[in-house]
């Protein structure tokens, strides 16, 4: 279950400082401010540099980018004040490997301990036969998941089919300019409370996600998740654009908690545009935000 | 963006005579009228000649077809008591013609006022490679959009592929026999009061739909829409016949808010039969008609 | 409509003994039982042996195998205390043998009193060109049918594909080593109350649900349906492997009230892993078992 390490990746957690998730861009003058805690990636295992985390990825934790044949071992360090894990899906792993259920090395990993996960990206975690050239994989804390999800401990895994990396070392896919990924989730930051449901893109609300910047012509991948409860059915819609969505032309996908989906999208029309969920009341509670096609 | 207005529209909006779609066919003696607001469409400029609208379609604007590479102008008179807009799914627009969110010179019309749309018809609003030969968009006022949705401002766009159209002057597809549209749609007509929520199919409930009907060996286009609230996940489900949804085979689609699909169904069984949601209080609230399949 | 009885399937009915539906496993000390009504098979007329049941279809009715071209022949034994049916979705049907809608001899079956229902499997009620070489149908009763459906009166129909059959004797798909069935439904035992809403997979809850156990390297093919209500939008999802969906990699398929769809899965890891459902509440509400993948 090795690759000599060839995609390795140092990550640790820690409880995050205070975020943007729950600002209501038009309460002025007053700010809520919910704490979350989040995925934080490095180059190595010196934690001296911290991976690229663009603008758009709002509170997800880094994302992981690989090719089929590939094996990622990730140093997970728990910084924060409690028991937590990383449950990837799609990878092949074993049980110690597994990081849920309490059951296996990696099930649960204490405050100020780490552990090293090994995943396999086998064939059956690569893209299928109508699949675009790279699909994406949700990873998430899985010691108590539903309570650690809202927390924030989300992150995605990219996979590329073999033969269509960029090259050796860049493993995003050859045939897009551009990958980006939206987390479509309602928050519960008041234990229930309607005022407390954040219904977020990446967990940002009311066009507080900024960063979806692209240009005419690109070839652009948007990797869609979700997450949540029984409310968390979303539709992703863009203004301007349509998407290939496994063949079916749309510029509407639909997704439930934990649906993860690639589609392909090439700008036609130049300008600012919304990207919001379809569903009347998710939109109205902030589940939009805007991004450009320049021209 | 004009192809010599070959496609061309014209329709005016206007508050609409009262209309069935809260009538509950169960509660003799009482009726129950909720006034909707509609688009209504016209053979040309003049408005002196309503365009055909079959029985089925319910309170839904008039259906826009096209063929891939055309231009649809649609010249829009506001008739009614507010500021509306149109704004179509999966067209090639500019922000003038996009009729959405308060940006351009087409998002908001003001009552009496005009503004004429160009949507171009490009590639990337046509069927995908693995769609049938036609495919729906929806178009609705996104002034206030959830508002105005729910006042009944729905229409749709059906699209065919180049080669696939019927003649220079029938943009239908030439494969299919008949082409149905239903729109999957709880309306709220008592500010979210349990008993004003109007589960619909094209604003009609418990049976009030009718025209669906169609013969033996026919073969059908069932283009399906959904729009509304987090409650408005749609199970469509077909009695006595299946269809053939992007190679799957089944008597039961999915949609959730603004989801657009399209699928074939060739009718082998005659009779009267149910066309109904699948989801079980959406049933007996009355999301449900009958269809006619002749011998 | 008849191809001499060659798939002919003796079914009665009858209230069953109470079930573990409603068993809370954390409960200790205090057993909460329901009783569920259920769709009991026979090898034949006499109703002496009954049709094999395997452990992991919990309170689901007998699973009708068949291949396109075959006619399928249940006569149906209403012994329960209420008016009953059997609605096949799929296949082909007259009038009388819909078993729906108040509509055809079949359509009610008094108690004590039998039908036989004759449901022809036509290429229309066998997998499309996407699908893959068996999928699943439904049935249910349909005298009342949100009141049956919950009351547990649900079974399946599997189709293989003409050729795609292991003998003619053995319907099975000769593709697949296995196949197992999935119901996905909140059962509705207190009159809408919170703590009677039962998140079940066939009926079972909170790990109940025992017998799916396969071996790496196996062809298992899951057919995966759902009912109920609004707050039925299920994600299934499976922990150590991954399926293919209809060319889709993924290990979460999503079902809406009466979805029905089949995947394929070849396990790759060992162990004991989790079946659950992943919106949130539904997990946490006891929508999970166990399964096995023997090395």
């Amino acid at each position: 279950m090795d690759n000599g390490g060839k995609n390795t990746l140092e990550l640790c957690t820690l409880r995050s400082e205070p975020d943007q998730c729950g600002r209501r861009a038009r309460r002025m003058g007053k700010k809520l401010i919910y704490n979350k805690y989040r995925y934080i990636g490095y180059t190595d295992g010196s934690r001296s540099t911290l991976l690229p985390q663009p603008e758009w990825m709002g509170v997800l934790g880094p994302q992981l980018q690989a090719v089929v044949g590939d094996t990622i071992k990730v140093n997970f360090l728990n910084k924060s004040d409690r028991p937590l894990s990383m449950h990837p899906h799609g990878m092949l792993y074993d049980k110690d490997n597994e990081g849920a259920n309490m059951d296996g090395a990696g099930a649960i990993v204490q405050p100020n301990e780490s552990f090293t996960y090994t995943w396999v990206v086998d064939k059956d975690a690569g893209p299928g036969p109508n699949d675009p050239s790279s699909i994406v994989w949700l990873y998430h804390s899985h010691v108590m998941a539903e309570e650690e999800i809202n927390l924030g401990l989300i992150g995605t895994l990219v996979v590329t089919r073999k033969g269509m990396e960029r090259s050796e070392t860049d493993p995003a896919p050859k045939d897009v300019d551009q990958e980006f990924t939206s987390l479509f989730m309602i928050f519960n930051e008041e234990k229930d409370k309607e005022k407390g449901l954040k219904h977020s893109i990446n967990g940002r609300i009311f066009g507080n996600l900024t960063g979806y910047e692209t240009g005419m012509g690109k070839h652009v991948r948007w990797h869609l998740v979700a997450l949540g409860n029984e409310v968390d059915n979303h539709t992703v819609h863009w203004h301007g654009q349509t998407v290939l969505d496994h063949g079916r032309r749309t510029d509407v996908v639909e997704v439930l908690p934990a649906s993860m989906t690639s589609v392909t999208m090439v700008p036609r029309s130049p300008g600012e545009w919304l990207l919001h969920c379809h569903v009347n009341d998710h939109m109205m509670a902030g589940m939009s935000t805007r991004w450009h096609v320049w021209p």
